[in-house]
């Protein structure tokens, strides 16, 4: 609510036009609704243009579900990340047209499949075990609209692999690229491509790659320009962004 | 150079049309310029819509000069951030049109300034000390060629400075928001807005802020979904990528 | 014992109003019980004016019963924090009074239920992840006497749920904030209330939190002056403060 | 501003008592005044019982000056701090009443002298080497309205030197403990007393003290329950936290 | 393919030699075969000499299974590290002549024993808790061609165990030293010998070996000049380069 | 061996006392047995005094029970530390003597229980949770020959609870202290005695105590000056340089 | 004071022998001098059997005079320690006797040059930049009455420059041992002594030494049983407990 | 010294043809000359076929002279590295053949330029800013008797540059790669070439680099198998190891 909005609003109330009561209602009614230990934005596709998504982590398996259950009653997708398999389980009964994807532990529900991306988002990994990152950012992004393009396997050290990839690179309105171990791929994307980049750091590796914290700290030092980065693992907030991206 | 580009070369071979050392010259001869220390890229712009750009920092003043002079030869444009008061000045000695901004240590040249961005991009930062930063950023928008709205001071301890903006705010077609200390601006702000929010942790703050990484810990954890990362201090890196963004 | 005290006692056995052996019992005998393995402290209440609390990490289920027993033999409340389940169940067969909140792994017997504390305490938490940290806060703050406002879910990316809340925040003396992710809600909390903020960072959240390591900075590097912290997950210890605060 | 205050701003509204414009002024002109670079706050006292605070660190000497001079404007009393000597004597110029305190790198004017906090608080430190931020404590407390007791050179390697003070310590209605090393002696004065403690880690040290992480660590593992930990070297903001507990 | 393959090429095209639809295959199909989730890269052995190695951490047992499949077409040697039990036993269910060592974890087909190393390779740990990345590293080596020499439990501080192996020592063309806890063994052989020696800090330890990091770092900072490091627990990258160098 | 010793060896070689090939064993045959996995040390205690001891972490059962067999053949006692269940098992079956300490995960065998330190070594910790480091420590100190005086539960923040040990304390030749959490008991210890202080900073507490690491900070930063400090939870190193004290 | 003395006092005021007063400040007069902004300990000597040394980091100068000179006053010898050049030449000033060590930053009054120590104390390093701290180490054990042997230049990548001392190594009755980089010379002297090694990390090095943490680290993870170590470039605290230990 | 080098000795001395005081002087005269404050090892070359080479951090400048004079008396090249100004100027003084390199601070005496590796050695470095390591790198190699290529400014955003390197990168024996921030080109190196790569992190960049870290660790998780890593920015140090690898 803007400066302009209130004016008018205090205009109507002024001439009558809207009662006291009402206007005190618009000013403090936000528009979520109160589960007690929730309070689910159903507004969020207004402000943002994307519905709410429950992260599963560290909630209880029925926790997810009631605000599950209560996102449903007003949107005809959902997208539940980081689902436990009893979190998933309960979800997925909650209606016949949800899908349960182990690998990257999302549960989703995809009814509305209208695309809204104006080009396609390009969801690039380095190695086999990036998958489950990269597929959750997949799952992300076809819910919120868009078309993937998927390109895996296609690490640095044999970077033959990646450049036989750049027609389909170069098609894309902005890039995911999720990356283990020494986290270069991005970079290297970052100089093929002129979209931006949005660099995920996986968890994948060993020793000194103390859980995504090498490929993290790689990626925020890209010496490509048009590279940001998001959290360890986090192949859902990529795919938000994209999204945002492609939709402009 | 994609596939169906090779195709056409090999047949343009192969009919006479391109004689051999045309064509080994085309695939040979990258496109950029071998100064023995440095390898300037002319064609950054064709490839990425952006001229090179030169990072001051850890080159010498002569050789920071020498790039300058080469790319000032084929560009009307010239970004060299991090410049060292040396740097500077041996910069700005090679045209009267270069401008050197001590705060955010950076030297521009701004001849051609065609607007190319689709819509505003706003430059947010929560204090005055951040403001080297948002300045870096600012610069490198405007001469990438975009229209930037600059919003100071408001940190989130003072939540209503913010809400103030929200009209501003709701104009950006993507927001970079600058802030040290607890790195929360970006969070509030991409709570605000619906657009992509491009965080830059700065290094303002002491102790525990450990140079910045509190803010930047803070920005890779924000539970706003639609907040992407820079490295500590990299206004010019947001400032890029916001431009990418908002050229589509 | 100050001076004064130590004087005193010393002239009463210059008079022979205590005898030597009392005198040096009580200098000597320091309030505690000695268990062996612990020295379980029965006069804590009348040093801080809250009896003793037993943290259940660390120990064996057989001793946190039996410091829990001695307790209980002088003082009609009780708080086991961290309880794994079968030390819960060997401390909740004590007495029937016994209630073990599996959440936040708390064991309390809140026979008393005096009201110690001036005003209200308000516990605030960012996400429903937080929840378990933000019942050991109110199950503590309570069994210390105070009257508790709890508040859930009011994240900084969603502001207008937190200033929804502005009424309700603005009647507490003294703020328990709970947050894990970038741990922004104490800044905000902060900037919004006059009182004293508790920041208690959570282990929620994956990746570059480091298990509340970023929280923890953040709310270190807090912009809001008002804001003092504690150890990751240690609502406890928010709680004991505020209730300390709450007296005065 | 809450839902009350709002219902009759609207009410009157309604009525005629109060014109749009008016109200529009009162909704929309939140209470600071814009230096362009800066937002400076004047109404913090009426929100938070304080005047701003600046905190030199980071911002160019001319901007202190700038805002200390709109401060001093509407504020009998100043506080900067983490003032370089170029930006103190600037302030001190402002005024003769401008008191520099180079060992804490504060600026102060204390012209109202009111005591606002209700008891003693103590501030103490662990070493002569921690005065620099004992003394920023004080300064703050002081201007802030409140009676302050210091204790130096009470390091817990020798207990008996603390001890003695244990009838000073006492009398505090809440303590502040600067301390750098290992930062142990938050947890032996939250044994002594029963008030809040609250803990500043200070940077003194050397090797593996990492410029008060050390302190830091060991002040928020603190097995005392009544203390809570600010960044470190924040002298200030212990004083301000206890400043707001000292007036409950 | 370097600038004169280059020009053969093109000149064959011109010449009618090679159509173009063949030209345009060479240099498009590069030398891997695409399973989806991975691309298996047969050609490595012509350009690094070393059949391609499976790194089974992350991958799906069913994964690591496939790829195997598809290398043990064309090679008659076979290697998968960090094998998980069950991966194991689906890749020992490939082919009679696998073996597993679940002491390392490792899976091996080694049909063709040819000697390809010049010298020996000498294969060292500091404890017997080491043996593991020890053996992962010898049955690299082995399977790359090469005579490997154990020498077991030589820590130092007990300095005699591994001066009285030093004829051995001297034999050795290339040096492996695999040492957790404080990570010195390789800094004294590297002194004893001088041959290259590649260091692998183990996770053997505890407490503030933090995983193998303080052994890393203590192999980073040798004294001994002839010491570089792979990652923590990293047996096979060690044998890898020392293959490499012992066939120069 | 110096060089006075190999002087003498040389000259009964020339004179013909000393035939070549026994000097040659002498000198080379260096006091180890090898098992092929491990060289087992019996000479240790001719050299440093103390039998050769079993670090049981990241052994296989089986190795250690038969190092554990070799040592008893020439050992009266012997100790295993950080032995897993399976571990203890098996070399609790090599004797009847042998004693299995669940709590510290020790195995001891004590035939020869002489006494050789010179006086008492005071083991002290500072809460219940400590205590499996403390028997580590106590039971190691025993098996080399001190009487040892255990003090439990006397962390710093109830100071009276050690105070009231001074006595005990003063008796102490060399003190061991073993804290968890913040780590100051040792600072607090050193200052009431004017022995040597061996530290050893315990795994015990959460969040920001980083598995030890703040309380090893705490310890290594101490303002006592006769302490130093030994890996977390490593009582055994604690209890064997207290033992060599002891017997100075 | 311990029970007994105590109770004696007590039955001496009792008999009258010791006036009330008088017992009061035997017990409230604690033995040290206040300063005002330093309790200067001259009981220290008594109680520890070493006079209280000056750490001059963090003190300004005058402040390190003042102490010296009230130390002076009582005590013949004096140390301070990580003096400044102006803090050098103002206690240097106070007496003729005084001796500035510029490399290691000491200054040294050693009136008193009784032997205190039973045997040797050998004071080894690792490199010729290890050298300031081996000084501090040297002083420091000379003025607490201890006769020194120092080896310098025996890193362990040259091992044979260090069993070429094994001769003087093995007539220390404590060792001291400095290291930077990977910090493994304890552990090899450990195993070559039989006697109590006392750590020091220093920070020479760059890059991974990280300011000496790798030798820290390296050092606590220590396989050597006979080593304890001290603060990073704490060759004042070796010294010190070396002192106490040779004493015993 | 073998054990057949012994028996001979130890035959030598029982037949009369050597002394016991010659025997004895071989065995204990170690190959170093003495200087006080350092052993100068001139075998060295003899040992590892390289002359000792002075690493000049930490040492005094007069040291560092000394060092030099006595190893310019024995070897007819000489390497002084990290030498400050005036160390440099002092040691090019001893000879008119000695030459500064301020850039990368080596100081290099280069008579004797006989070629001794078999190859040649690559010293690739990814931008302008790490061209000192890349120096140092060169000017040890050099003088270590290598031929070497010098390839620069190829970071991995504009792999084009690097590609087109590629016939060059392939001649190397062994190649040595320096890179900051991402630290990613020795992972893209590494996949194009056969040979052993070795990495040089350098400190170069900001923010999230953490001086180097961030690269180091890139490094170390290398998914490229060919390569191992030396400490941040040691030129020195991979060029000593590939001149190894160069030899054989």
């Amino acid at each position: 609510m803007n400066a302009q909005q209130l004016q008018e609003l205090l205009e109507d109330v002024r001439e009558g036009r809207t009662p006291v009561n009402a206007a005190l209602a618009s000013l403090r009614d936000l528009p979520f609704e109160d589960l007690g230990f929730a309070k689910v934005d159903h507004h969020r596709a207004l402000r943002h243009g994307m519905p709410e998504v429950i992260l599963g982590q560290g909630k209880q398996p029925e926790q997810a579900a009631a605000i599950a259950k209560a996102l449903l009653a007003k949107s005809p997708n959902l997208l539940l990340t980081r689902a436990t398999a009893e979190m998933a389980e309960r979800v997925v009964a909650l209606t016949p047209d949800a899908e349960h994807f182990p690998l990257s532990r999302v549960v989703r529900v995809w009814r509305d499949r209208t695309i809204l991306g104006k080009g396609k988002i390009a969801a690039i990994c380095a190695g086999t075990s990036d998958l489950p990152v990269l597929e959750e950012a997949r799952l992300t992004a076809e819910v919120m609209g868009n078309e993937v393009e998927t390109i895996c396997d296609v690490g640095v050290a044999g970077i033959h692999r990646l450049l036989d990839q750049r027609g389909r690179l170069g098609e894309a309105r902005v890039a995911i690229v999720c990356a283990g171990m020494e986290g270069a791929l991005p970079s290297v994307v970052g100089g093929l491509v002129g979209c931006p980049v949005i660099a995920v750091p996986t968890s994948v590796g060993y020793g000194a790659s103390f859980n995504g914290l090498a490929a993290l700290l790689g990626m925020l030092n890209s010496c490509a320009s048009n590279v940001t980065v998001v959290n360890i693992d986090n192949g859902f907030g990529a795919a938000y962004v994209a999204s945002l991206i492609n939709r402009l």
